[in-house]
């Protein structure tokens, strides 16, 4: 590679950066080593010139889009393959490669066979007898069959009792019988399921001996192992194509009478018998884990995608000038603009925090899962409600803020070249999936109104909601308001205990005469607020916390720049909540003022760092695939030459001209 | 067509109406004869089988998108010719097909030669001389030329008295000599630029006899009118794909010594002498009117896109099924649920209010641009200053409000069949074209700050701005709140005057050490929000004013609807900033709670009211393009139907099994 000449405007920000950047990578990724590991990775895959897309992606056909995946996908798996053979990588690389910021550079937006790895060969593992995990582990493993997850239906998603399908087991051939009895009963939406996989986990209902036994999980074979057609009483196909993930292949399928043997139903759990017997779990528990570890991901990945969005739209206002401030004097540059500072820096921040309270939630997770194999249910529920309110108050925020990085670019950010719309279709993607976000923060209100009359009866509270016990009984209610952050926090717990007390009050008035699960639901717009102030709350705890004590291990000038994160964090945070901190704490229009003046002077103490720590999440080039956020700063070249690697552009006159617009432009003469 | 059956699920519903669709559609197209008009030409374009997509047009590639684009919009064209040689369309019917829900529907996004009716005939008109307009009008008319209009550059949008391109008179020849003196120079973004037009109206720099003019209008040929082949030191082609709007051939556009006669200058205005000499045009305001002109039909825009997107939205939500309230019943319809209610509702008010202030807009905007041909420029600087802060307000509320629509349809809404990703494209695109939002704020409070100062100083106040008036000096401090629309009207006119009052109070501490514009840049954020502020006032007062007048002239059963529909509205408006309004009104905690009561209340007051509210804004299937919103309500049908005409699903077994996956597959064996 040649070397690039730095745009200058975008060199003299990084000499006023002023503290070690690397010093904050090797802080934000856990340790040299696994920046170093990172680096290894990008580089080895990045490099290979057989990986890179001669055409964008964006240009292809929906069917040529799946082409390249599969072509890609199959390069990568081998390579990982090579890399696993010579010791170099552990099985956390397909995490990496088939989610993540790598994973996403490599195919733009995802891959068919991600499904395969991250839930069709665990759900072998989790589901699967040892005599099934030795029949199918291996084979899926070695990417000899290729499997996907059918839960989700066309008319049942959140709702997993209603799911259609059924498996009727026939002792006569000791085979179940699976079918679908609806269109709406048709499985839909399972990545790699279109015309990638050929096997497949089904979650159907179980009927033996005329009983219905509830859903269970049965393998069954979708396709031809030979020539991939689909297998006899099989429907299959794609489900269209979408705002992204485009590459994903989703898929749908319908049974007609498909006979699969008795032992293709995986029976860690319950069991069916040669004769139809049906044999019950000893618990049903253990299926939570799956959900709350995709949660974890999905806040990792949450930090990863809103990283990219504002290293891009950040270099990129460090570079682009416009609209004079002083009539005489140049355009500056657009982050000049106080209102472009308060566009960006407040999701900088976001990152940093989303990281945290990621890997606080990871470190719970296998605490719980610890306890859990000791059979220790009690601390299940608070992950679980913990990991639903942050699961959609992460991705709700990170939209927003991929947007608003975007719109912060103009005109230019609308170009796919900028890499924004990649990002955003991931992100809003998970505002819906693993749980639709409203039915997320209903889950979490469902534990905190529990809390909240336990901390009324004096009973011990879980640790994250264990600040209620300070708010009942008109407690602390006269605490006045104070503009720090631990302030800030005490407000949103102060404002989260009043909003959940005024759930409480509604749902127990509306039970004398509606149903409790109605009086829910009239409660629900009261309800969905108290679980969002709660898990802002628990946000910024995780953020203090964390980066309070970082900031003691770090060298001065790091530490100086942690406290500046979190001061912005807060004081943005709770100028965007003023109504509830108005309404339930004891903030006032004064301390609103205060808080206002404080936002502006964090915005200023971040003018140069914030660059510092976007070149700390360490994304090359290649990982970024944005125009408008290369390392050299050159947004305008690489406009061009972007522009030039449209297909449109590789012939002076388009054919349309000839067949169809000079006829009719010469038809009028 | 045969007739297909209504699901019952939204029969029902249709039953439950209490007022007259009609009616309502009547109203709000203003008149039967714009509804007979409206359907008619929905009709005469929609059943044309020749305009039909027989695969979806998002399956294509770019190029063939393109291709699409050109030969569907000759076939329009010539159409809408027909028409009016049969005395059957008047002008108006350029713009309904080439923007507005017609012409989106028919070209999903836009086409390559709106620009050309929109841009380059007005702008023929309003800059050419009389000769200049009998040389190149009726060509342009007859499409015999096909123009676009160049004016943004790479390197400079808002700031236009920062472009680059120079266009230097050469007395020897007669002639304009135009270059692009750098990359930051190359025009960049005009719709139909790439490889449709010929001709284009190009923006730049004028120096003549060694002096600069400022920027000018000429008219340059781009492209051979038999071979389409660039001209001579033109450079041109497209900037590649976008979020959206990927029909529009944007192009890039960059001049090397290209020579055009003298007469290719527009001089209905500034002039150039044949030896070189300038005159001076009267007035430069002139060309506001086509920028206020376009913000109207911005509006207009935003409440047609949006009222598309509820109506998707609401009639998927009233056959859906999902997630039993009460335990031992059937799952409900998704409408039942009160947090899905709250995420459309609101939204179909929006259309509503959005509708009618574009037509306020649209009033002023003739009555101002009636007094500008008078030479009265009075009313000239409220009306731009209302336009910026509307457009930036209805922009980004309509894009948020169109992904609101979107995500209440969860996972099914993210296919593009759904029909958002579309609508989407368009409406987040206007958050920027035509003046970026945060800019557009800025403008306004720029005239409020003056008003206000006006107002302190008892001067008379332009309408708009009026209100400031009662707030000046602690006027009205006193004022309690009072849960009405016109109360909350009040509360914001008030928090609006306490807002900007805040601006000119940190602008003049500000300007004691700043430069005023630096004073004013370091007070955007608060300006920005005043600007806000006062535009959530005006929004509010216009729906109340044309609401409450329309309800009296309306039957009894429409007008309880407007009274429901104006008030879901404001309690919405109020409850979305209640920051403000409690910082700065006489709003307390306690009036919360009793608007958070009306919220609920008026929620259950359009229950079924809003699905004909949505009927009434009349969209055929045609028109919504989307598989969750067609008249029947067969959404699963549909999302079949629509997932079969997927290009991968046309075969079993696409060929990168055999290519790629199989090899792969069976290597590990």
């Amino acid at each position: 590679m040649t070397k690039t000449k730095i745009n200058p405007d975008l060199q003299e920000e990084r000499d006023k950066i002023a503290f070690n950047i690397e010093e904050f990578t090797n802080w934000y990724y856990k340790g040299a080593e696994k920046v170093e590991e990172k680096r290894f990775l990008e580089d080895f895959f990045l490099s290979d010139q057989e990986l890179m897309d001669k055409v964008p992606i964006s240009y292809l056909s929906h069917k040529e889009k799946y082409e390249q995946a599969i072509r890609k996908v199959v390069l990568v798996v081998k390579k990982i393959q090579e890399l696993q053979a010579q010791g170099r990588a552990s099985v956390d690389i397909y995490m990496a490669l088939l989610g993540g910021t790598l994973g996403t550079a490599l195919f733009n937006e995802s891959n068919p066979i991600t499904v395969h790895f991250v839930m069709f060969l665990p759900a072998l593992m989790n589901h699967g007898t040892s005599d099934q995990q030795a029949l199918w582990i291996s084979r899926a493993w070695n990417c000899n069959i290729i499997g996907t997850y059918a839960q989700t239906e066309l008319g049942h998603g959140t709702y997993i009792r209603g799911l259609e399908t059924t498996a009727t087991y026939d002792p006569a051939t000791k085979e179940f019988v699976l079918n679908s009895p609806t269109l709406t009963s048709y499985k839909w939406w399972p990545g790699g399921m279109g015309h990638t996989a050929n096997y497949a986990i089904v979650i159907a209902q179980l009927y033996s001996l005329g009983k219905h036994h509830g859903i269970q999980p049965f393998i069954v074979q979708l396709r031809d192992e030979e020539t991939h057609k689909p297998m006899p009483g099989i429907k299959i196909g794609e489900i269209g194509n979408k705002v992204g993930m485009n590459t994903v292949n989703n898929g749908f399928l319908a049974f007609d009478n498909v006979r699969i043997p008795l032992n293709h139903m995986l029976m860690k759990n319950a069991k069916v018998l040669e004769d139809g017997q049906f044999i019950k779990p000893k618990s049903s528990v253990l299926t939570y884990g799956t959900m709350m570890f995709v949660r974890v991901v999905i806040l990792k990945d949450m930090a990863s995608y809103l990283s990219k969005a504002v290293t891009i739209a950040l270099r990129y206002s460090l570079v682009r000038r416009q609209s004079p401030i002083e009539p005489n004097k140049p355009e500056p540059k657009i982050i000049e603009h106080v209102t472009q500072q308060f566009k960006i820096f407040p999701a900088v921040a976001k990152v940093v925090v989303f990281k945290i309270t990621a890997e606080f939630l990871w470190d719970m997770y296998n605490a719980v899962t610890h306890d859990l194999d000791k059979g220790d249910l009690e601390r299940l529920p608070e992950l679980h409600a913990l990991s639903c309110c942050l699961k959609a108050v992460c991705t709700n925020e990170a939209a927003q803020a991929v947007e608003t990085c975007r719109l912060a670019c103009g005109g230019h950010g609308y170009l796919n070249a900028a890499g924004f719309q990649d990002i955003y279709g991931m992100v809003t993607a998970a505002q819906t999936y693993e749980g639709e976000n409203t039915v997320m923060f209903l889950q979490t209100a469902r534990y905190l109104i529990k809390a909240w009359n336990q901390a009324m009866n004096n009973e011990k509270l879980t640790p994250t909601v264990a600040y209620l016990e300070n708010y009942v009984n008109g407690k602390n209610s006269k605490q006045p308001f104070e503009n720090s952050t631990r302030g800030i926090l005490r407000a949103f717990q102060f404002a989260a205990a009043k909003k959940i007390a005024e759930g409480n009050q509604q749902l127990e008035k509306r039970k004398k005469t509606l149903s409790p699960e109605e009086a829910a639901n009239q409660t629900g717009l009261v309800l969905t607020k108290a679980s969002e102030l709660h898990c802002q709350a628990f946000l910024l705890q995780a953020a203090i916390e964390v980066l309070e004590e970082s900031a003691k291990n770090v060298s001065p000038q790091l530490g100086a720049v942690f406290k500046d994160l979190l001061e912005l964090y807060s004081v943005d945070l709770a100028l965007r909540y003023t109504g509830f901190l108005l309404e339930f704490s004891n903030m006032t229009s004064k301390d609103i003022q205060s808080l206002q003046e404080t936002l502006e002077a964090s915005l200023k103490k971040l003018r140069y760092n914030a660059l510092g720590i976007c070149e700390g999440f360490d994304h090359p080039d290649g990982i970024l695939n944005s125009v408008l956020g290369t390392h050299d700063g050159n947004v305008y070249e690489n406009l061009i030459n972007a522009a030039m690697k449209s297909p449109l552009n590789q012939e002076d006159v388009n054919k349309s001209f000839h067949e169809h617009l000079k006829p009719f432009m010469k038809s009028n003469l």
